[in-house]
């Protein structure tokens, strides 16, 4: 969730009994002691962009000042952090996409293996979480996994406990809340979206400038220039310049029609931006409530 | 599943406890009713290709002929025949891959609507099971839901009763079942197959010298000649006639590195070729083992 996730989100989402990450994202040390010294005295974690860590390890190491109770890498290779992660008493999350990154993530010794699927907003790939959750546990025999990825309510909580997770990840649930870090226009246009008006692309990257490695893509709510520039993304990379000042400049001036808002599938169930531990309260008693009620269907 | 599914395994299905579904694929009058006979005095349905019946509606009326537990219509507009199954007795199962699919066919009047995630095998679109499913329930309040697409065990059964169904579809688990009018070969390779080795497309549908109407697609497994025109869609479209022979030719000898074999991202929770009767008895097992383990860790 990158800096839409500060310290108030993280420290709401932690004292409601779930685990606040704050967005560390591409390692802004000082935006991190800033958002950590927000949040008080929540005991809440941290996540990054590993392939964007490896570029200024000393961020880890001003996070890990901080004694999180976690820390998240997702996107690149996570061994050459794992060792001062769990030297400093943090447990090690780590993000993946596919059943061999599963893999590796195991071996590095995660504590954590988060299996995102390609609902989720932001960054990630292609794979459905429906079927790459359930690989994903019967290739990491042991790991504790939990699920991200078009998980916005009790229902797809209940869903992903029912095929092995042992959890839910939810970033653009947590996106529309009270507490996040982001523009209200933007969360307005999450709460009112509805199904299949998100695209997972480059388009986003290639107009704000930034070059992501193959083969992740960014998912993203639909707008006019999501329209314009999808299947034309050869074009726009050669008129990067160009398009990245109008874009940087729409942003400024929070125009969401160019701007683009980060969201993932689950932005259809997301009706409402309530406090961050309303949204804790809310899936966890449904997820309850419903698989009481089916279990007692069974005589 | 079109053909693979024949008398013999819908007769299982149902005689199991499930509803048993002939592949009336694109609609031949003269096969269904051979494999009715087969089916015996099993309570069976019939699955069709909605545009393709559209051009032959007499084979509906041999079909509604045979009295069937339901008729279920996939990919078109269901409402020219709605009346016709009602009248006959039988119920209408409308397969959907949108949400908007799900409105028209709720107004058709379907006794159910199934919702076909983008991880099913054969003809379907892109959106992921997990956010069509309880997007297609918050649309039609008080439809009887089923969901399709990647389901193949019992952990798959649980998490969509979760999320809102009333029970699941399922192809590839039963392709890969002693019934199943299937190649043993291509049995084997979705016995065998792992995670993200199939791949939708429009491949399969242009070697075979067939056009489907956008947007559908086809999920398959990957082989030699998947990945040779797998983004030289146009190239292979300009040479049908030539590779259309050559794929005809492997069809016919059973080459699985050339023909294709229709999957779903299921097919990498499947590992053996049982009875159709084990699998619905050990999925519903499954499902029910893990929704009372949930339960019970309720205080």
């Amino acid at each position: 969730m990158d800096i839409v996730s500060g310290g108030k989100l993280a420290a709401a989402v932690s004292e409601a009994g779930g685990l606040g990450l704050l967005g560390g994202g591409y390692g802004d040390g000082d935006w991190i002691e800033r958002e950590w010294e927000r949040a008080g005295n929540a005991r809440i974690g941290c996540g990054f962009i590993t392939w964007s860590l490896a570029n200024r390890p000393h961020v880890l190491e001003r996070a890990l000042a901080r004694q999180p109770a976690a820390v998240m890498l997702s996107f690149g290779d996570p061994r050459p952090f794992a060792a001062a992660i769990r030297n400093a008493g943090a447990r090690l999350i780590c993000q993946v996409q596919t059943v061999s990154q599963a893999r590796e993530a195991a071996e590095a010794g995660a504590d954590v293996i988060v299996a995102q699927g390609t609902e989720a907003g932001g960054h990630g790939m292609s794979e459905p979480l429906f079927a790459l959750l359930p690989q994903v546990i019967d290739a990491c025999p042991g790991a504790l996994v939990v699920a991200a990825g078009g998980i916005a309510d009790g229902r797809g909580l209940a869903a992903v406990l029912m095929l092995g997770a042992q959890g839910a990840l939810m970033g653009t649930r947590f996106y529309a809340s009270q507490e996040a870090v982001g523009h209200p226009e933007a969360k307005r246009r999450i709460a009112e979206a509805e199904g299949g008006q998100t695209v997972r692309s480059i388009v986003f990257d290639l107009s704000r400038r930034m070059r992501w490695p193959a083969p992740y893509t960014g998912r993203l709510l639909r707008n006019r220039h999501a329209e314009t520039w999808l299947g034309r993304e050869s074009e726009l990379e050669a008129r990067m310049e160009e398009v990245g000042r109008e874009y940087a400049a729409a942003r400024e001036r929070g125009d969401f029609d160019v701007a683009g808002v980060i969201a993932g599938e689950g932005c259809a169930l997301i009706h409402d931006i309530p406090p961050a531990a309303e949204i804790v309260e809310r899936i966890s008693a449904e997820a309850e409530r419903l698989i009481r009620s089916h279990a007692s269907t069974f005589s």
